[in-house]
């Protein structure tokens, strides 16, 4: 599909919206700290800045984008309820964000969805509606959600007010670091986080330069950053299952205006890196969110001495299914 | 065994003493954070302020400990070099505290070590001598190792200087909390960090009771806290490897005079208590570090509406072999 210019849209996450975002979650939302490890410095070769999202409300970044996009709603929309179709972090953000208004959230889960995340989801009040897991069903089981309900549909990405509230992670991490950062790394599924990542830099930090990583079992965003068109992945087949959408209509052009480069990991490249992170820094991160360390240590020379702010971004991994 | 005054001795842990082992250690020591979790907040029926000592030095309390005993140590003795025996933390906090003065270590590890930990303390410089993994044995080892050397000998709980060391922690947690604590929990191995803790509340924070958690599996604390002599466990056979150790004669009086009551918990509480941390804080501990919040879990309606610090003391763990 060909692009339109997109930031004409009143919509666009500018400076001033993005700092709008960060005033109206901040209520809701932790300001997560930034950790450092010296002997994954040592590593690397470089020093890392790791923003820990995986202590975010609901466990994940997710939480900004979901909260921003509720509270940006009008008051008549609020009551009528939210809904979603999603069997990860974005299916609890949009039930917390629906609690911290006070309405209904009404979320469409695949029937295979792991026990324990459909807990979290109704723990927050929400209604949980099954679908078998293909992506035709769930569209049309939200659709039939959305006729009954009348409740408005929140997008996990391709939404400019998710985008908006996903960048307050970044400006958030320059702000903390305490020095000047070169790069920051982001893992890119549906590019909401990427293109808030790049945003934010790009008001925040114009100086950093944002590197996006990929798993090489889901790399549409790396072929359509070189095609300049959303495509679809090759093959769909990685550890990091948060990461198996591709581009949307919002999240490309931002990415191809603002983003440096993508690189690709394997599994056995993004398992690594997770098992140091839980090792050295004693933290608990979701595969997705290795993928940025991962891309790092297989590419140490272009960072190094580098001082680099790496975004994790979730901490909601099944502790019966670990891959070590 | 029967106790003597031992808190005539000059080097016995007062006010002061624990004030100067802080101030000697703070460059070579993280002040860890104290983490806040609502859900277990709500889970516990209490507001529980958590300690990190999993983000500690070496991944663990014992680092203050150990680096206390070596700083306090004349140069000539330090330039002897340090010995000990251990296979878990207190290894690699000398081995680490020998590096700080840039003297030599020697430990003295069982021979079925997992690699992880002998790497971790040569890691630090140290010399690592392996012996079978029996009391006698290490002893033996140990002593033929000083001899040869001419190195000090540190133990890991039954020195002053170390039992100061440890109540470092305590210490920062009633000075970080910003709230005034009715409990802290710690552990009970060898009494070295719950005899400081006990010690650290009683100056820093004399509302404060002190109260340890013990795994049934290695219950000689609540035994020697009964007879008021040093007991050995009935048997011994839990996953909270870290607190297999009796007493000795300077923890032991300390906690019979500062320390209120010693719960026990089975190896499902505490590995029940484990998950949570990990699943709810997205941090990884070790299982020894779960026995106070699973002590705590065990008896709510004691700690009902509390405010409970609780020291997480480590987070060294072999994430190939994990309980869940």
């Amino acid at each position: 599909m060909a692009l339109s210019p997109t930031n004409q849209d009143p919509l666009y996450p500018t400076e001033r919206l993005i700092e709008a975002a960060h005033a109206r979650i901040r209520p809701y939302i932790h300001r997560t700290p930034i950790l450092t490890c010296q002997t994954l410095d040592k590593l690397a070769g470089a020093e890392i800045y790791f923003k820990c999202e995986n202590f975010q409300k609901i466990g994940a970044f997710k939480a900004r984008g979901g909260v921003n996009a509720v509270l940006s709603l009008t008051p008549a929309d609020q009551a009528q309820g939210i809904a979603t179709h999603s069997s990860g972090n974005h299916a609890q953000a949009i039930a917390y964000a629906a609690s911290v208004v006070g309405t209904k959230a009404y979320i469409v889960m695949p029937d295979n969805s792991p026990e324990v995340k459909v807990n979290a989801v109704r723990g927050y009040g929400a209604e949980v509606t099954f679908c078998t897991n293909t992506p035709e069903e769930r569209e049309l089981t939200l659709q039939d959600v959305v006729a009954r309900t009348g409740a408005v549909f929140v997008h996990p990405f391709n939404d400019y007010a998710v985008i908006a509230g996903q960048a307050t992670a970044a400006k958030e991490l320059v702000e903390d670091a305490g020095v000047p950062l070169q790069t920051i790394l982001a893992p890119v599924g549906g590019g909401g986080l990427l293109s808030g990542t790049a945003l934010a830099a790009h008001y925040f930090s114009p100086q950093t330069q944002v590197i996006a990583g990929e798993p090489e079992g889901a790399a549409d965003a790396v072929l359509s950053f070189r095609t300049r068109q959303i495509e679809k992945a090759p093959y769909v087949k990685t550890i990091a299952d948060g990461l198996l959408t591709y581009l949307g209509d919002k999240t490309l052009p931002v990415i191809l205006d603002h983003v440096t480069d993508i690189l690709t990991v394997t599994d056995e490249e993004i398992i690594a890196a997770m098992r140091l992170i839980w090792e050295r820094m004693k933290i608990v991160i979701e595969p997705s969110c290795a993928v940025p360390f991962a891309a790092l240590l297989k590419h140490k020379e272009r960072f190094s001495g580098q001082k680099v702010g790496i975004i994790l971004t979730g901490g909601n991994v099944d502790l019966g299914k670990l891959p070590f």
